[in-house]
Formats: C-alpha cells, sequence, structure tokens
C-alpha cells in the first residue's frame, strides 16, 4: 500500500488554493491542499503500526509552530509545477528530516522545499500564461501548525487519512 | 465551518465502493467513501476544540469492533440513494448515539441506518437500471474498526480530515 505524510493547512489556505487547482492541477480531486512532508512511499500493514508509534513519537515532540506564505513560485525548469511558497522555517525542516530518517525510507535526497502545489502538468505554453499571471498575485498568509497526517492511497489515486498527529501530544 | 463525523472502512472496501461511486456519485471526488456516524453539522472553530475533547474521550471508551456489510440496499422511495448495507451492531448504534448528545447538536430525529453510499442523485430511470443491476452483487466484507475521523467542508464541497479517533486509546 501507498502512503504518504502530509500537513493540511486551515481552510482559508486550502480554499485559496482550490481556486487556482480547480482549474491548473490534475490532482484536484485526489487529495486536499497540502504540503508534502514525505512523498508517497510503500508499505505494508505491519510496518505501518511501527510507522504509526514512530510518528506518534515525533509529534509528541514537536511544538506547535507558525507558518508563512509570501509569494507564489515554481520549480521551472526542473518541472512545471506551481506553488505556494512556505518558508521553510526550522520546525518543518526537522519534521520533514525526522520522517526520513530510522525506521523511514529515506526516498530520493534532493533538498526540501515546502510548498503547497496550485498547479502541475500544464504544458509550456499554458506554464507561462499561468505563472506569469499567478506570481503577480499578491498572496500573505500565516496558519498554525498543529498537527500532520498519515494518508494511504486507494486504487482510484486518490488519498484517504489514515491517522492525525496532534503535535506536543 | 461545516464538521461531519465519520468512519473510513479499509482500503478493499473503499475500492469496491469507488468502483460504483465513480460512476454514480457526484460526490466521488469530495470525499473517501465512509459511514456517517454524524450528517454535517455548523460549528464554529472554538466549539471544535471541546468536541474534539469529547471525541476523544468517545473514542477512548469505545473498543475496536467488526463490521459486516453483505447486501446492496436502497432508501428508496425516500431517495434513490444506493448503499453497501453496513450490519447495525451495538458498537455502531452507541457510537451514533454518543455524538448526538451532550454537546453535540441533536440534529434530525431519523434512525441511524449505518451504511457506504455507493449512487446517488439519480434520475427514476437510472435508479431502477442501476439499483436492478447492483443488487444482485454478491457482495461480503468483514472490517475492524479501531478508529473514526473528524472532518470540515471546504468551499468547494470537498472534505479534509481534522482529527482522526483511535478507538481504546
Amino acid at each position: 500500500m501507498k502512503f504518504g505524510i502530509a500537513i493540511f493547512p486551515s481552510k482559508s489556505i486550502q480554499d485559496e488554493a482550490n481556486s487556482y487547482r480547480k482549474r491548473y492541477d490534475p490532482h484536484y480531486s485526489l487529495i486536499s491542499p497540502h504540503i508534502t512532508l514525505k512523498a508517497p512511499f510503500d508499505a505494508d500493514e505491519n510496518v505501518i503500526k511501527d510507522v504509526t508509534s514512530e510518528l506518534r513519537y515525533i509529534a509528541k515532540d514537536t511544538k506547535p509552530f507558525t507558518i508563512y506564505i509570501n509569494k507564489v513560485s515554481s520549480f521551472a525548469p526542473v518541472t512545471n509545477t506551481i506553488y505556494l511558497k512556505v518558508e521553510p522555517i526550522q520546525s518543518l525542516i526537522d519534521l520533514n528530516s525526522h520522517v526520513h530518517e530510522g525506521i523511514f525510507p529515506a526516498q530520493n535526497k534532493h533538498s526540501f522545499v515546502p510548498h503547497i502545489t496550485i498547479a502541475q502538468n500544464l504544458t509550456d505554453d499554458e506554464f507561462s500564461d499561468v505563472f506569469s499571471s499567478l506570481r503577480m498575485k499578491k498572496i500573505q498568509f500565516q496558519d498554525k501548525v498543529d498537527r500532520f497526517h498519515l494518508l494511504y492511497q486507494l486504487e482510484n489515486g486518490s488519498w484517504t487519512v489514515h491517522d492525525s498527529f496532534v503535535l506536543g501530544h
């Protein structure tokens, strides 16, 4: 089974992200707007019990923190993905590290760029149009993060939450 | 903000339900297949803290239990909704009662019929066709329930998980 770990920002940010995703992100209907802490990884049900305990431990050991979103950015030229850039504060970086060490698969080692995807799989022309318009938007959000979620993927590609982990608990 | 309380059955059941929902349920992309414990209710963020504490208490006080799904049924003639019928065992009935008493809004008092919707908003003709075909299906699932979830609705109608509550913890 395929699992992933993510933070869902608060409703106002999700609504804003969805207003773009609706048109520009084919994953719009598969998962709510999110910050990926760990990309999809394979695990069977037995391992997941250990993963869950470990995540509970990590959550307990992490204080709630505030994130800041100040602009629209893009992974171009690597990919055409456009995203709300989440400032890479230490708490986020630490959380990301924790879920890539110990019992967790390390996965690919590209550096962690916290973000909320709002457009992907665009053609080059679409990308130019959409990014030049979105990067001009005045985006400013501040949000308290007090939990993250372990999710699993269904056959249709959509994601269901398995467990939520409240920070500091 | 609109909240709801639901159980997500395990992946195999969700995949089966989605194979029908994809064609017959306009809510297909808004939420994963689920058993509703409490229909959508309005609450503000402050109340939700108390709701969450209460749900944690209810979960702690409920042992994990097994559900059985043995047939496709329908709410006709009240509505054209078609569903996987979940046998109404006492643990489910108790959970449903607990989230309609005390601090929780009582909502409408129709009796609790645990189910996983697989088709809704069909025309009368569609309903006849689809139901006569689906009711012949041999459906048999058994599933362990060890958690439920508090969800909230985004502006686009989709649902995000706010919190999960593990039974017996």
